[in-house]
């Protein structure tokens, strides 16, 4: 039996970093492949208590359908994380989703027919380009230094290309480069998304995670026209298993997410929205974010210094100033698939970067996480990847 | 600013009951309209304990990301559920969804170009219509009688159409006529799905909601050749707040489901499902489903002798013999529609039958829940909506 599947799923890959989690779950792995945050930093014990105190005063409300927009209380609390990013919005501006991981699949189902295309960032989140291909854009990537995208070439690319859609960013400690845009390319990209009438897509789920210096505003904060649509998560700043995330856009705009939102799943879980919004009330999370910034800092800290020590000095790598990831960029003619097997020989895991570019090449390239191990297995890592990385390096020179 | 949206936006629609279910979130309406179960009887206390239970042992697996597939403990007891429904399967054979509506959703991402026809009941779930809606079907409905399907059309449908996909059917106390299919005709279902090679979607949200007589055999039970996807939920027969769902299916097929949902949401809530696999472990859900059985039948039958006493004799409705939904119909030239809106001033709702008719037509229908209500309430709404109908039919009438 062949059953006819539909065009899209051609184009549909399995995420490399979804079937690398499978591997690194063996517990003797130590693994800089996934995004995920530190475990053993959950408020556990309060969550406890806030999921007690929301079976208690509403329990039936909290296992019964609701509304698809989303529980009000959250949606008020989003307000106030939204203003941390200097981004002034009221609770009618936000629709609950299922994570940031929808907001990405509902901007790709709202916006794009086959072959439009969407601009993005060289390289780019592989979990945002994996749910985008499912409605068949064309990628065009942009480069990128230290402040974001380069503006010639975006404006190049949306003067010469007429279906472009939606620009596709991260701004902030971005996945999986680590680096962040300035506050003058922010203003840039909205003057030129302005000018070709095209909508932005601002992934945000580590703004917050900064450990050197001031949040910057959003790149939303500078939206003139309602063209900026923000997605935000919990997974980051709380826990990633309840899956709670966020869209905040212009009415018109939040309308259609909202209609994708009724197809896709109804809505999100109740009882995950109060807890959120409970937890928001009794505890402080500013408290809890400093927390994390503080042991994330310190295995940046730790990363840095132990890949400068261990790896060769032909291997050039990212310093982020927040979030979860730096970006390791080898010699031309290395392969990070290559080593990523040999790596893993060594039970030492990262993700190869090649799939974070949708038009392909950059093989060179790998992200590394360090927000999920603790301090002892980033360094005794990056050793052990530094020996493979030393190891290849004289192979190849050598035959 | 005007933003230029994909094309399949122009299909979707706003689902009449989500904007319905705002209206009659009022307390003082008596509602028909949703799908709700009853929250009285939602395991409140035990689900206290047992999300206890899962923090204590569990609390930092809980609250970070899971596979994409799904938290293996709870797949191995739906392979319990499914033989309820005379399926065998393994864990490998499913996928947990947020919700069977995501399943929904999954299924038409999977199967449909623009164009390509999907086979339905006439009626059919409005939720699944507006979902498969964004991927730019035709839909061609299928009459049905009180054994499901007729197979001549059917057959007829399949053999005029190149590009049918696959055949969507609700064989279990069916939304929204509440009629449930004969094994006769599950039989031959699939047996025409395998000459014509297209897949069956079954969506059985009700199956073990039965007051009389035995659970039928699913259609998946008859499955030969691995063409049957059956969706799944825990939204009836415990708590619809969670969002929990399954697809079960052959392994290809699986496979793509699993590549959709990685690009959708990357999996659902950790903790939800470890909840409901902890719930099942410490209690026992047979005895949960027989107290729900209980309270619906019971309403049932009020809902039943209410309708024959104060319905105009004109009017007809279905007597279901499980889950949620009676199906009214009334004399041809009344509207559903505009008896909503009195219905409404008299604060009683429902939702017309129109919407579940993919290509229009049938506006002398409407659907009545009777699972949401207490008895005092549906006694006294269809008392109202009896005066209403009345009403209406004799204003026609003199007109």
């Amino acid at each position: 039996m062949t059953l006819n599947y539909a065009n899209r799923m051609d184009n549909i890959r399995a995420s490399e970093i979804r079937e690398l989690l499978k591997l690194t779950q063996r517990p003797e792995v130590i693994s800089f492949a996934g995004g995920l945050p530190a475990p053993e930093l959950f408020p556990v014990e309060e969550y406890k208590k806030v999921t007690a105190e929301v079976l208690d005063k509403d329990g039936t409300i909290a296992l019964q359908y609701g509304p698809t927009e989303g529980y009000l209380p959250l949606r008020e609390q989003i307000v106030k994380r939204m203003a941390k990013v200097h981004v002034n919005v009221t609770p009618d501006d936000i629709l609950i989703t299922s994570g940031s991981q929808q907001g990405l699949d509902f901007s790709a189902k709202i916006f794009i027919n086959p072959g439009d295309i969407i601009l993005c960032e060289s390289p780019s989140y592989l979990g945002a380009i994996n749910a985008f291909r499912a409605y068949e854009p064309n990628f065009l990537e942009i480069d990128t230094d230290d402040e974001g995208m380069i503006m010639e070439d975006l404006e190049e690319a949306l003067a010469n290309n007429e279906n472009v859609k939606f620009i596709y960013v991260i701004p902030d400690f971005q996945n999986p480069s680590g680096r962040t845009w300035s506050t003058e390319r922010r203003k840039r990209l909205v003057e030129l998304a302005n000018k070709y009438n095209v909508a932005i897509v601002e992934d945000n789920p580590y703004g917050e995670l900064r450990f050197e210096g001031e949040i910057l505003p959003a790149v939303k904060h500078y939206d003139t026209e309602g063209r900026v649509i923000f997605l935000g998560t919990f997974s980051k700043i709380f826990c990633p298993g309840l899956r709670v995330g966020w869209v905040a856009a212009e009415k018109g705009v939040l309308n259609k997410f909202n209609l994708a939102k009724q197809g896709a799943d109804l809505q999100s879980s109740t009882i995950s929205q109060m807890e959120i919004a409970k937890f928001l009330e009794m505890y402080d999370i500013e408290e809890h974010i400093e927390k994390l910034k503080v042991v994330y800092k310190k295995r940046r800290d730790l990363m840095m210094k132990a890949m400068e020590e261990e790896f060769p000095k032909e291997v050039k790598f990212t310093y982020p100033k927040g979030g979860l990831f730096t970006w390791v960029v080898l010699p031309e003619h290395m392969n990070a698939r290559e080593i990523a097997v040999k790596a893993l020989e060594q039970n030492v895991a990262f993700v190869p970067g090649g799939s974070f570019f949708p038009n392909g090449g950059h093989e060179n390239t790998f992200r590394a996480n360090y927000s999920n191990m603790n301090e002892e297995r980033i360094v005794e890592g990056i050793k052990r990847l530094g020996k493979v990385l030393k190891e290849t390096m004289y192979l190849k020179e050598t035959v």
